[in-house]
């Protein structure tokens, strides 16, 4: 008997095959303004090289489908299993995370033959697989084109850090810095309590955090209209948000205090009065715009914006629940990869998706009876469900068709490099 | 106006001398096994020398009550004000936490001189006070206590880190081992799905971090009738808990190997082949005994555990749920200073209380609605909202009347120096 | 056939006995201001409890004596063979040197029954020991004296550090603290070049690392005829000497930066304006006296300090060669445990001893033809010949008869709790 | 009045722009088998990717240089001046050392372009100067080609360190692996004591810490007429030389345990019995050759060979004294980097250069009378002094005409990523 979803997608077997093609040159495409130099560094344990993530997509495929399914499976090279391995025990070795910067060989050009080369493979075993195989490989592949859409974000973000760590501060995008925002009174939207239903409710594909589809009661809850700007975040500032600690969380305030914090990741100080604040993004240095999002905040940050702001972060379940109230689309087409300040004009929720991503203030856990997959492939999600807090949206760098209103995105609390912004709540 | 609240306690002003006295006087008891030299050192930045306890606890009820409300207030010492200082940016400037050891003076004696002169004044401010004023001090008095029976717990397990860290292995008690445990089936208790209510009722005192009561919504669930016992842990030992990562949040298998970790805190192996295994104790090492409740386990050896079992840690809000219909006493008399393997007889959910502090999957964070008092005091809960798991139920060394369904303890997940242990649920 | 050194010893033997029994009741005398409190604590790795001290020091006599000669030897207590053993992997197993200020047990007492029962065994031994036997014990109790008097002078100098860490900057003397300094021009001593010959001569006890006496061959040298002030030292920092680093090593510069560090060690700058830098002593807070050597630098602000004022820190061989055509007494009777800026008048080479350390510019290293005693005996110098610096003459808080010309102590560069300053050279 | 130094310079003009490009090929020719990948990474904060060496040597000749005496400078890339200065505080703000392997930008392209522009400005200047510029100019082109020398063997050594990093292992060079060892028994050549001179003899060029010359008084001893072998490494490493405490200094020992060490780096214990040790060299993995010298050691590990072997480290001013009596070629011609096991045929002192730097027990100083150059430029070797060992002799990697006797390396006493071996000595 075969499940719903899995059904779906045998449907769809030759959409998935365009699927699969476009996701992955999109991979491809987006490292294309990127010399082989620039694909090879790691800017910091947390974050990866673009070789990486275009040869850890691609080991992907090749480990969880290509070695289990292709009919007499010869490795591409047998040590890449281990080298672009990210934290799968149940695969085997590991290459340390913190020194994947050190890998110049493969060369970029290899890992992109190591591209090609399963791509072609993954084609074939798509074309040719009888059909009880198939529901297997079209829910791994499918599993897999997502799971390379995560690492599309993370791409981004990671040579965003990485630009940001050099002097020159250089761009890597060089068409035009997407428009300025506009400005928008904040309202609030109103909730009723009650019993609400979050997590997926199976139709197309979700990641298993996101089940099962479950039931919370919710006591009566106000969201804001719209993020939090840089205008507003910018008075928070100038009001001494970042030097006292009534406004912070214990460990946030040693950590602040600790890294000598003053503003937000990637904003730079005016060097004169009456010169403006500066923020790099994929286009370079740009003056801060005030109308748009704040973005680059860690948890301990946006939970001290909004106790300085009389209100707090939602639940993700409020969240959540808010989000199926509103008209926005889900998928907001091409990324402009940084947040625009444009607003849905009408929607009473605003900026849910493609601007930044929202903290909520739910740590990451489990659904009441979730339970991970059999075998290595459930070291994907479970095993992370601790001391990290949930994000909720998408953001300007996600890649198109990535976002849902049950996706759960989660991050340390001390985590600024991703496009994390805050939505405010209140009781 | 009045709150219900200290209308109880205004109404109850003699027998809050009397507890006032009771409490204090059981802090100096529990010191008294101890030298001068005990007293003050510290084995680590989480724990906190004897003296310091002792002097911290009188810090509070001098700087939170009589500073505030006894006229004409002068302070045994300044400097104590800084000296003392837990962690209340409110207050000002503080030492630092990790040379709370360093404090040789004052000396021991002239903390007890402190203690004595604060319990005079705060005795008399309660005998003396007027209606207006009481109602505030009683509250605030009551808020001391309960302050420092919590820190005498810590103090408890403070000591016990401390001896074990000395390769004597010193007993701080010379009465006698708490008798042994007996063998007792594990059973479930079943409760249906629906909505709960959770949090403190508003009868007697209780934590802000415990309000507002509100509702939630719990999917069926089973909880055992008895905590994990040291024959149960130690088979999955045996059985390559410690050595197998697909049991083990990821955090917690890096934490695991980077401290090659393969028991819990305060086990010592057998030397020889057919011996047993030894604990450290407050009576010594002693011998092992398989039927107590396994204890002195992180948050990431609890759920490790859980996860080997086939089973899981419950939320904070089943525990609490399943606890109102236990009928074990919340009040469990004389402390036994060592998990007692005693079960309570006839009780479907025994060791609820008393024994050890039990892991919940829940990660601390407020209650919906929930507000912290204003000013200093209240630093006392809510700044530490992040990235620490809720224990429920109390332990060995709380002390009496220290115990209720409602009470939220919390560390973070790989503290190991509590009584803590496991009650095992399911879905 | 025997020594010298060894005839000299067995000749003296009664003195010896009264020698043991001073150089013992001085360790004890030192510890009378202080609390068991007080003797337990540990203010930083480097510094021990003074606990610990007179506990290492009387199992230095205990193991490398008594348990080789005594005759039916039966240790005090089997565990203090570890628990005391600082760094003597020949003897076996070490308690860990960051946790010393974590055993409260055993207590103060029991050290001081510890030192007792040891002390009657050795005078015991002395006195009853045959003929052959005794060289040998003369010879080890002779070390044993002088290993006991370096302790007493770290006592002196970890106590420093540890009051130093109570922000109540209590006093360890409550005697007067010792005359203030006078003014005195620096003059230069001028010295030949030649082959000079440097290393104990064989009269009298000195450790291993003085010997053998051997030829050096030094270039024409100058030597200043006083110790740096702390007048002088001033002008340092107020012309900018902590900012610039074309003064500094380049390890020192980091150092510096590191630890934001803008004066040495135990200076505390003036609140306002026109009042007095303050420094802590063993006698509490001061006002900072200008015309006392400068103490408690490193060695990186020694260099530093001689860069800025163009000259340099003598080689060990340079103040060897000097200091024996010094007039000053090498023994400079009770100590007065503050650099006192007194002056043996008419001396060319004033503060050689009893004031404070002088860095030299040599790393510590062997002698040539140096051959460290057999066994775990041997361990005492040569394994410490790596990444230190020499520092010549005496200080303030050298016991009595504890100087000589050929001495050699030695820190790392970074050490600032010893009595060390500044005597300055140039070619 | 110009120094003899600029006269020989001066006289040999041509022959400096002809030795300047062969020089500057020279490093360019070593990053050959390189991509661009490889040039950017850096494996440790120590080391330095390829693509940095190339442009902090080319920045040497532009800041030093062209920045002071080519009329109408005007910079390649203004920033620059920043992002490749290593260390030199008078020049002004330095970039990250830890960081230098997240600038991919400049590319490797850009940086070849930048080495392109200054060479042809270099030699203009050569060409063109007036006569009084030119001595100063020769002056400084002869440091910068030194210092570009120093650059090709790091650049080698980090090459090395950064492809062992890789589990890949790749070989840097694809040419033959040089020739194999040849057993020869290590004989004794012996000096006897007096006066010595050493230092550099103003006969071509010198780093100023070579200078003055000057005379020290060597008592009689004894060299090693090779370097230790393999062979000999092997049993000092099968009789326990890695877990005996008393061969070892101190720090070395905490250093070995720390790291749990047990071979020299780039060692691979064999998998199985029977097979052999083999080691990581530029020419990729290769099975360990007895007779070759043993490298890749620290001065703690040397130093402990030395203590086993009844032996000791030679000091700096030995070594020199010997090489100047031994017949060994200070020139070894083009680099096998690789440590030949080849003998000088019928030299007493062999392998005094060209095969492995020897590790010498004298930590790194300033001779008697040495000054370093005046400005930014003095920065060079002066404030290294401290808390470092120096190295003799020349190795594999050294470049041609780039040994000397006088000639001092030094590298803090854990460094082993150099090629570094042990010539012993006694007295």
């Amino acid at each position: 008997m075969k499940s719903r979803n899995a059904e779906l997608q045998s449907a769809a077997r030759m959409p998935l095959v365009e699927k699969f093609n476009e996701v992955r040159r999109y991979s491809v495409r987006l490292a294309e303004p990127l010399s082989a130099e620039d694909c090879g560094a790691q800017s910091m344990p947390d974050a990866s090289p673009v070789k990486w993530h275009l040869a850890h997509t691609t080991w992907f495929f090749e480990t969880f489908i290509l070695e289990k399914l292709e009919p007499g499976f010869r490795p591409f090279q047998p040590a890449f299993r281990m080298l672009f391995n990210s934290y799968y025990n149940g695969v085997g070795e590991k290459h340390v995370r913190a020194h994947r910067g050190l890998l110049t060989r493969p060369s970029l050009s290899e890992v992109l033959d190591y591209r090609r080369d399963v791509d072609a493979r993954i084609s074939r075993l798509l074309a040719q697989s009888d059909r009880s195989a198939s529901d297997e490989i079209c829910r791994l592949v499918t599993l897999g084109l997502h799971h390379e859409q995560q690492h599309q974000e993370l791409l981004l973000t990671d040579v965003k850090h990485l630009f940001w760590m050099n002097p020159l501060k250089p761009a890597m995008l060089d068409t035009a810095f997407p428009g300025a925002g506009e400005e928008m009174p904040l309202r609030w939207k109103a909730f009723d309590a009650g019993i609400a239903e979050i997590g997926a409710r199976g139709e197309g594909f979700c990641f298993d955090n996101e089940t099962p589809r479950h039931r919370r009661f919710l006591e009566a809850f106000e969201v804001a209209s719209r993020l939090v700007t840089n205008a507003e975040y910018l008075r928070f500032m100038e009001e001494g948000g970042y030097q006292d600690p009534s406004l912070w969380l214990s460990e946030g305030w040693d950590w602040l205090c600790a890294n000598r914090l003053t503003h937000p990741l990637y904003w730079q100080a005016p060097a004169n009065d009456g010169q403006p604040w500066r923020e790099f993004s994929l286009y370079g240095m740009q003056e801060l715009d005030l109308h748009r999002p704040v973005t680059h905040l860690s948890f301990f940050e946006a939970d001290a914006y909004a106790r300085w702001a009389d209100a707090r972060l939602p639940t993700e379940a409020e969240w959540e629940h808010a989000a199926e109230f509103s008209r926005g689309s889900r998928d907001t087409g091409a990324s402009p990869f940084h947040p625009s300040g444009m607003l849905d004009d009408g929607d009473e929720l605003a900026q849910m998706f493609g601007s930044c991503w929202q903290w909520t203030s739910s740590s990451y856990a489990a659904y009441p009876g979730y339970a991970p997959a059999a075998g290595a492939i459930g070291e994907y999600n479970g095993k992370f469900m601790v001391n990290q807090y949930v994000l909720r949206g998408s953001s300007c760098a996600t890649p198109p068709s990535h976002s849902r209103t049950s996706y759960r995105n989660f991050f340390p609390s001390n985590a600024r490099w991703q496009f994390s912004g805050i939505r405010l709540a209140r009781s």
